[in-house]
Formats: structure tokens, sequence, C-alpha cells
């Protein structure tokens, strides 16, 4: 297990965690007074200063991206469908145009959430059904502009409105099915926040191996957690036990950036520079 | 699969529903206004009126009780563990008195939320431990005094501050572990909010067969839910496909209570009659 007491090589930024302190120009200065190397940037994020400018920020910085924020809400009725295709393939190319190390997928829940304006559905078995059906698509296109795709499962809570792939092993099934070669086409994204509470999860990891774990983000579990969505907390101060799970997933061989996302109206509610400096001091001490 | 359409004789009230509104005598004495002829209360609640008494109206009201909540909590450092074990104990001897069906177990998340006092762990994979050298340690007794145990696989979400048993699997897993025999004595209480999300659901419900399936609990999940603990939904306004989970097990032949269990700020607000009238009305269109 990699040593991180001593330095932050090997921090990400999810810049989802200082969404509300500053643009992404601002967020990679600020990487750059830290000496922050790589970050994970938010699709809404490149679109507000445009991807050419992002791109060129990226590369001036001499930033690497692991992993682009997101692609998938793959659920939603048949007047959607298309969109979501397009609107998924827009990313895969985003993506490539900045670097990035994999384009991270929430799958999305029933389709009234995951599209707005779909019918409703109450069917979860309809909607993961639909889901294998339009990451296939997906990962065709992805393959030839040779993007990485990483499905992230989300924590149970978010089975309605915005997963409906909720463990490791479901994430793996479905690589299983659609990438049977492990080309390294498709993965998993792994945020402790989302998965620490899974009994199967150290088999799970393990199942996984190197080549299919492609991200690993963290944050902690608060308890009590009053917000559903943005009440996530700083490493070291909920009760994931964050380096056990590190350990496991550097057993198989990762050797990628610990990403840090955080949403949390707390911390959206502090000065970047403390946030950034409070995640470094949590990075080597607690990750 | 029952009609529920045409009456409500499969209604069961778990008295958590209406914590708010009176004690345990006026939900005894608002459910034969209501042609309820179930109810699974709480200890707190019992204990508030006494025992005895509680027996005795339960047994004038003519009430079934589908359940009785609940025992567990395992989950305790050294210190607290003979307190945990005897306070167990009671629960069951006080299931016995009231002529409950089962002993409802929420089996205790980390130790510290479990039972408060306890040294603070995250660990918890040896929380889970605890929690089967408990249960096996009550199983000898609950054997004794005849008294079934039905563990409630609880949502992923209380896996830090009430239930590390977070799928039907786990739940069962222990059943197996611990009763191998199926004699009856080890079971599960099953309630949609908990188990809804689950990818493995349905073949786990047909793992457990009708003689570990010892409570059916239903509510709804609410999008978006406001309050992790006190925002539970009435049946049909939320997007759980109760119906289908119903199906499920009572094709395993299931032939018990439908138990309303709603903790809910909302509902706790209104009256007693109403909410009742309200479970009714959707017990038969939406169950």
């Amino acid at each position: 297990m990699r040593d991180f007491s001593q330095d932050h090589r090997w921090l990400s930024l999810n810049t989802a965690t200082v969404r509300k302190q500053g643009d992404l120009a601002a967020i990679i200065e600020a990487c750059a007074r830290h000496g922050i190397r790589a970050i994970d940037p938010w699709r809404d994020q490149v679109a507000a200063i445009g991807l050419d400018r992002a791109v060129r920020l990226v590369k001036d910085a001499g930033l690497e991206l692991s992993g682009y924020c997101r692609g998938g809400m793959f659920t939603a009725d048949d007047a959607h469908r298309s969109a979501v295709r397009d609107d998924n393939r827009r990313a895969v190319d985003e993506a490539a145009a900045l670097g990035a190390s994999c384009v991270v997928l929430v799958v999305g829940g029933l389709p009234q959430y995951s599209r707005p304006g779909s019918a409703p559905s109450k069917d979860i078995v309809a909607a993961r059904a639909q889901v294998h059906d339009a990451l296939a698509d997906l990962l065709d296109y992805a393959r030839q502009a040779k993007m990485p795709l990483a499905i992230e499962p989300l924590h149970p809570a978010y089975a309605a409105d915005r997963a409906c792939v909720n463990t490791t092993k479901q994430a793996l099934d479905l690589c299983d099915a659609l990438d049977p070669s492990r080309s390294g086409a498709l993965g998993v994204a792994l945020d402790v926040y989302h998965i620490w509470w899974d009994p199967e999860l150290l088999p799970q990891i393990a199942r996984a191996g190197k080549d299919r774990l492609m991200a690993f983000h963290v944050c902690d579990w608060l308890v009590p957690t009053k917000d559903l969505l943005n009440d996530r907390g700083m490493m070291g101060d909920g009760v994931i036990d964050i380096r056990s799970v590190r350990a496991a997933v550097e057993a198989q061989g990762f050797a990628g950036y610990s990403e840090i996302e955080i949403f949390s109206d707390a911390w959206w509610n502090q000065p970047m520079d403390e946030v950034l400096a409070t995640c470094i001091e949590r990075h080597r001490s607690v990750v």
C-alpha cells in the first residue's frame, strides 16, 4: 500500500468539491497554488468556461485528469432515447479532448428522474435492462474513441433518482456481460461513500482486479447524514474505514489517483483555499 | 396472490406509525374503530402503559401481533455486552407474554450508535461478527421461550447507526449459519423500504422460502427523501412497486399480515383516524 503521509502526489480533486467557490479556471489556478496535479472536472463546469479554454488551461497547468464527470443517465422513455445517446457521445468526445483517463458513468435511476419529462415508472428491473442496452451502445462508440468507461455504483439511497446500479457486484456483472475479454474499455469507479457498507465489498474488489479498477473516490459518511445528496463528509469526519478500502484496491494493483469528491453544503461555504488545504492534510493523515 | 382490494383482513398496524398521536391504549382503541385486527407494538410503547395492561388490552381487543419491535442492537463494547444480552432476553419475554408471532431484530450498526457509550469503531466487519455471536446466544434463549426471531435487514443508509445487516442475502446467510435445519426459530422480517432497491431481491426471497419469511412490512420510498429516518412515505406516494414484492413473498407461501410501518413527521402530524383511514384505503388500492 502506498504511503500517502509524506506528500499528495496521488491526490486528485473532483472539481465538484469546490464548485460553489469558483469556476473551473479558478479551481485550476487553486490546484496550481496547492500543488495538486490531477482533477476530475464536471461537464457543466467545462461548458461554463468553454471546452477549448478548459482544454488549454488543463494543458498549460500540466494537470492529469483522473476521470471526467459524467456520462450516463441512460434510463429514459422512448421519446428521450436518442437525446440520451447523443448526450453521452458528446461526453466521450469532451473527455477525449481533455485527455481524461475515463468517463465516469452514473447510470440513472427511474426514467422520470434520470431524464426529466420521461414517463413515470416504478420498474427498476426494466431500468436496469435499459442501462445494459444503452451502455452497450455507448461502449461501441467509446471503443472507437479509445475512451474507457467507468461505471460508478451508487449507494442504494440513490436507486430511484440517480443510479439503479447500486453494488460493485452489479457494476462488475455489467462489465463481464459487455466486455468479457477485459479489454480495458469498461471498468468501475469506486467511491467509498457508495460502497463502504457492502458486505461483499472485499471479494468484489478482488474480482474487479487492476484492469477493471479505473477510479477510486474518497469522502466520508457522516452520522447523522442531514441531506442525502449534499451532506458528505471530509475524510476522517465520518465512519468509513477509508484506508482499508484503499488497501484492498491497491492490493489488486491499482496505482492511480485517490480522488476527493465531496458534495457538501458545509464545505461549499468555506473558502476554496481552506477546503483544499484540509483535503491535502486529510489525504496525508486519513486516506 | 391474495386479493386485498375488498377488505383489510390482512392489514397489521405497526404502532410506530401513529406513535405521536396517542399511547398504545389509544392506538388499540383506534384499531377497534377501524376494524384492524393485528398490530406490531414497540417496546417503549408497551413500557409506557405497563406490560400487564398491554397484555390485557391486546387480549380484550382480540388483536393478533404480527411481530414485536424490537430486539437487537447487538453491537457494543465489552462493558455493555451483558446489558445487551439481558435487554434482548427481556424483549423475548415480553413478546411471549403478548403472544407475538416473532421478535423483530434490528441488529445494530457500529457500537457507539447501537449502544451509546460504547467505544467508537469504524470496523463494520467486526460489528457483523458481533451480531453473529450475540444472535447465536439470543437464539438459544428464544428457542426455549418458543419465540421466533426475525432479522430485519435495514437499508444500507442505516449501516452505521442502526443495522450492519443490509441485504436479504446477508440476513439469510445468518439464518443458514445459526439455524441450518430451518427449524422455524429464525427467519427474516422484510420491509419493502429497506429492500426494494436490491438487485438480488427476488432470488433471495425465493431462497428464504415460507419458513424464513416471518414478517412483511410496507411503506414507500419518497423522492426526494428529506430525512433519512422520518420521511417514509404512505404506500403509493413513492417509487416502490410494492405489489411485485408482495407477489414474490406470497409466491413462497407467505400468508401473514401486511404490516404498515411508516416513520414520518408528516403523518405523525395528522389525526390518528385520518392516518388509519388512509392506511386502509392504500392497503386495498396499492399494496
